[in-house]
């Protein structure tokens, strides 16, 4: 038989790989490329100076010690002092939690994605607040659900709308949501709306699944209990991608006995467990309360960096835009006037030397936006005042 | 409101849960209870002995030297100097590849979890040896298609048989096979069946799924290349669970640019990439050709084994019961004589103090089985010796 060099197995993929676009990486490389030094508040990682390498690196040396143990298949909850650690670290966060309900996870972004498999199938639909975190928006895609988003104000999710939505639209299952220090709004959702899902979620008995990427790092303002801590059938998803180190992928997931035997079985086809060594070397990192001093160094770090791009948007942005004042997280959401679209700004910006993410890619929808997100976590107050001088010099061209 | 302390959500999972069962580890523990000491021939896993973890921790302490880059998000293909070094050793076992087609996953699980991502959809088929891994047979239900089960001989596959399962049933998309030191049986497929298997993909447009974690482990026989050497379009599962570690999760998939560009966008969406230290971990541990050397001690060291239970088998079985002589691999599959079903042999050699999987798990339709599968991996020839007399004292005693 010939060998049919040219053959291609396009046609044998599965409908849920239709919704695979072009990477927005390759539209911020582009963007990025238009200038020499761009400044660039895009990331949604931590700062790489508040990385504790030498702590992980220590923790690791003594997780390989006696590791014999741990390089077998092993439990796929995770590691035991571990989810220990977490469950005990939740409960200063108002969640009442048992180490057994806790499954570790590559990140929360497997966490959702876990979560998806155990309920989403095609003709369910989603809420989610819109904006909301893009690679969310692409993990739900491919459940090939109908992803519904509900309007937001300073104050975060409306939820009156929510409510509308939910009688509606019927065939929604589950609610998705970033209650504090939302990506990319920055607002934190107050506690008699925190209190309103939840009953709403009952009445309607749908899930909601509680994404808290940026809960710990809080700089200012009054301090929000998670949604979780309202109602223990709130699945909670966490992660050490903020606080510790995205590359080690270590999250996890919060759930009552019926969802977590589900997950766990999810996990046995999936990929088993997390890399074993590194989980003990989490454990090991966050012995003799590591955590809430680092933490409290985050904040310091990050109130500054947040304080100065707040200063220099009020300095630097022609009147007629409005940005959000977050008291914790990651991100400034700017609102631009209604006649510059925000994928206009983002290349005319560009040109300027000051790389973002357009509003747009937030939309579940997709649907033109004026809005834009910066992100201050990894960008110095030289790099924030420069930018966002920058970006006052671009509005201003187009206005 | 009042709070439904007895609210479930178990009406929302997705279908794809309903194939969620008992775990075979509950039988196990079961069965294992019922002897005081019992020989447990279950295992996939490596013998603890051969674990390299003095190199493993060495690498692992200098993969946190200068290891900032390391921890943040990075790329989602993985370390490129494992990726190099996976696409060279290939090339030793006549495979042909670029570093950009290798993508590290957590295991050859998670390698064929994505692949199914890829390519399957409730409607499809798959075909798989009958025995196959039970856990590949996890994962498919997982994705709601139907599996078709394809006849072995002691050669493997009946590749006659696969044409006419390919004929009879054009919605097959995908052949998932473990051609060498097959799990269960321990088969090597001959080169003809070989070809003959990517001639009937190409000839009937279906993909080929080539798991291999076991062709490294070869203690007697013809080398015979995989799958993939003779199809540049065969994906080809392999993993370091056999060689290094099953803890550290790490595996890869081979894959072409089209293939792989939606094996990429389904990591994005599930979990980003592996833990990026171990990636690094591993490639320094693979460094100055350390896997040859500790291959050949395995190989050494297992070949060893399997001769003491085929020696074993020879002494210990009575009249009228035949069992595989594999070249490789963990297994030897034991066929009993019609009258005995598995299971009971299962329960009955329970009692006697040997434990073991029955065959009917490694049917895709779980039908009343004869044989049962025994590893040698991780049982000292003592026990090896022990185990497999109970065994025969457990044959005679319902024979």
């Amino acid at each position: 038989m010939t060998h049919l060099a040219t053959r291609s197995l396009s046609d044998l993929f599965a409908d849920r790989t239709r919704v695979f676009g072009t990477s927005i990486w390759t539209d911020i490389l582009r963007h990025k490329e238009k200038h020499a030094d761009p400044a660039y508040f895009g990331d949604g990682a931590p700062a790489r100076e508040l990385l504790p390498i030498d702590r992980l690196r220590d923790a690791s040396a003594r997780a390989w010690e006696d590791s014999a143990g741990l390089l077998g298949y092993g439990d796929q909850k995770g590691y035991a002092p571990l989810r220990e650690w977490i469950a005990n670290h939740l409960r200063t966060r108002d969640i009442e939690t048992h180490a057994n309900n806790v499954l570790v996870t590559g990140g929360s972004t497997q966490a959702l994605d876990f979560a998806c498999r155990v309920f989403l199938q095609p003709g369910d639909a989603v809420i989610v607040e819109n904006p909301t975190f893009l690679g969310a928006l692409e993990i739900l895609n491919t459940y090939q659900v109908e992803i519904i988003g509900v309007d937001c104000d300073d104050h975060g999710l409306d939820v009156d709308k929510l409510q509308q939505a939910l009688i509606a639209n019927p065939q929604v299952k589950v609610i998705y949501t970033i209650p504090t220090f939302q990506n990319p709004s920055g607002t934190n959702l107050p506690l008699d709306r925190r209190q309103r899902l939840v009953d709403l979620a009952r009445e309607h008995h749908v899930a909601v699944f509680e994404d808290d990427p940026y809960g710990d790092l809080q700089y200012s303002g009054e301090v929000i209990a998670p949604i979780r801590a309202l109602d223990d059938q709130v699945l909670y998803f966490g992660t050490f991608s903020k606080t510790l180190a995205p590359g080690i992928r270590v999250g996890f997931v919060v759930a009552t006995d019926e969802v977590m035997e589900k997950l766990l079985s999810t996990r046995e086809v999936s990929d088993i467990s997390n890399d074993r060594i590194m989980m003990r070397t989490v454990a090991l990192a966050l012995e003799d309360d590591f955590l809430p001093g680092h933490i409290q160094e985050c904040r310091d770090f990050y109130r500054i960096r947040r304080d100065a791009m707040l200063a220099a948007l009020e300095r630097e942005m022609p009147e007629g835009i409005k940005w959000s004042k977050p008291d914790g997280g990651f991100f400034v959401w700017i609102t631009l006037p209604a006649h510059i679209d925000s994928d206009r700004m983002f290349d005319v910006a560009a040109e300027y030397g000051v790389v973002f993410f357009p509003g747009e890619w937030f939309d579940p929808d997709r649907e033109v936006s004026h809005t834009i997100r910066l992100s201050f976590s990894t960008v110095s107050v030289d790099r924030i005042d420069l930018g966002i001088a920058r970006l006052g010099e671009a509005i201003r061209s187009i206005l």
